[in-house]
């Protein structure tokens, strides 16, 4: 691992990234071993790896599965279903699994052709219901923390678009860990948010975890896609660039680099009328609205 | 020029360039008609058009040519000293030239080899020296402000790396113009710094103004290079894509992006007992250190 001047064999390479996750849950202050914690998991390689280290780490971690309904290409969707329900059951524990087609009449890819928001790609309307489920079923059910499995290059890929347009009220939020600060607002971690993407595939890999290699078939394009290839070629000119950027940037907002008050967003934030999500809208969040012109 | 959605015949783009350079020096509040200016020229395109253009606005614009000895390749130094001795005389206005040489005995290769910085290239030590006789001279010869020829892509260049590692210091100080609230500091602006490189050197060419095309012999493999060749990737894939990214740091910082008080670099800041100009260095400035110890 060029970007931290270390080579470690399996067992030590293993030992490492658990014990750093530990370490990085404790500097962040995400969570305890009191608190219920809810892992989204897609059945790609990184959540299903944060399920597992959390389990290793004696973590009381359920799971939540969304079902999105892409079928396009190889069968996207319920094979990713198949193999967080197989890793579940070896571990016996708990998933909860959310259709959406079911729960809420349309797929994905259906919701995203009725929608004024971006006609050609989902993507945007699949961040939006996927947001709204995760905070709905951990508030519902009474999790303390829900937790998400981005890992570095999707920070710094984040960062780099943020920064690249300087969004004040995005710079404020990103940190590893969001408060439960505002109406409706579940408290959310990041615990694998300084692992490079190639420590988890190799994490993964050696602890024989089945996931998803394939990207989401409507992923193609995307602009986070594009932002990693660019710190990617820094990196490669300089191993460690892409951990500097995105730790030097915690460093600097802890150090007061930002003012205080400037981030009008969050003060506009309260639960919607319907559902009680957080949503910065008048009355009902964006999703009700966007689920009842469907109907 | 696809990054405004415009398209110029010769004589309204540079009727447009001068007009936005007087916009510019308004909206930035960097001088007015009745202070004395001084250009930092390089016999490069970019200072020997801002000297061009505030002729032709009716400022008090003097030139500074500082020889810094480089004969290195193709007579570097002679050459842009030429170049910038026929547009004075050209244009009947005052030329003020430091030869580094016979002001300091030694010029600037030699004097970097002699310093403990960069043994293996001059730019460091040259930074450091420009800077010092662009502040002396200016400072005691009185002029009100201090110019130079930055463009957009030298300031985005220089955001990039600044934001790259998040350094506060610097990222508080960027801004089109620098006040003098510090002792031994001169007012200084840089008026071309919303201008694409491509539409300076467009200019110097629609103006007839000779200008030397060549690069510093030392400059290969900088940085600032390496960056702007990253900064020209997203310009050809999304048009306007630097200038987005310098104007909305300028919005952001205007907007109150940053704390006004996380800047203790900037307070640390005195006059040098030696020669008077700012540092942040106990004593004398780094400048009269190199200088001492060489001799």
């Amino acid at each position: 691992m060029r970007q931290h001047k270390l080579a470690l064999c399996k067992g030590h390479f293993l030992d490492w990234l658990v014990g750093q996750t530990q370490r990085f849950i404790h500097k962040y202050h995400m969570f305890s071993h009191e608190d219920n914690l809810l892992v989204s998991v897609s059945g790609g390689k990184d959540s299903l790896a944060l399920w597992d280290i959390l389990i290793r780490l004696g973590y009381k971690a359920d799971g939540l599965y969304i079902g999105l309904g892409i079928e396009e290409g190889i069968n996207y969707s319920s094979y990713s279903e198949q193999l967080c329900k197989e890793f579940a059951s070896k571990y016996n524990t708990r998933l909860i699994v959310v259709n959406i087609a079911e729960q809420y009449g349309e797929s994905i890819p259906q919701l995203a052709l009725k929608s004024n928001r971006a006609k050609d790609k989902p993507c945007s309307v699949c961040g939006l219901i996927k947001r709204h489920v995760m905070n709905f079923v951990a508030r519902e059910s009474h999790y303390d923390v829900l937790l998400t499995g981005h890992n570095l290059d999707d920070e710094a890929a984040v960062l780099f678009g943020n920064t690249l347009y300087w969004k004040p009220g995005y710079l404020h939020r990103q940190w590893p860990v969001l408060e439960a600060n505002r109406p409706g607002v579940i408290r959310k971690a990041k615990p694998l948010c300084r692992f490079y993407e190639k420590e988890m595939a190799a994490y993964t890999f050696l602890r024989g975890i089945k996931y998803i290699y394939e990207e989401c078939p409507f992923a193609s394009g995307a602009k986070s896609i594009y932002y990693k290839g660019f710190l990617n070629t820094l990196e490669a000119n300089q191993p460690g660039t892409k951990l500097q950027f995105y730790l030097s940037f915690l460093q600097a907002k802890a150090g007061g680099l930002f003012a205080e008050n400037a981030d009008p967003e969050i003060e506009a934030i309260h639960a919607c009328l319907s559902c009680g999500s957080p949503t910065s809208a008048p009355g009902e969040c964006a999703f009700c609205r966007l689920v009842k012109t469907d109907h």
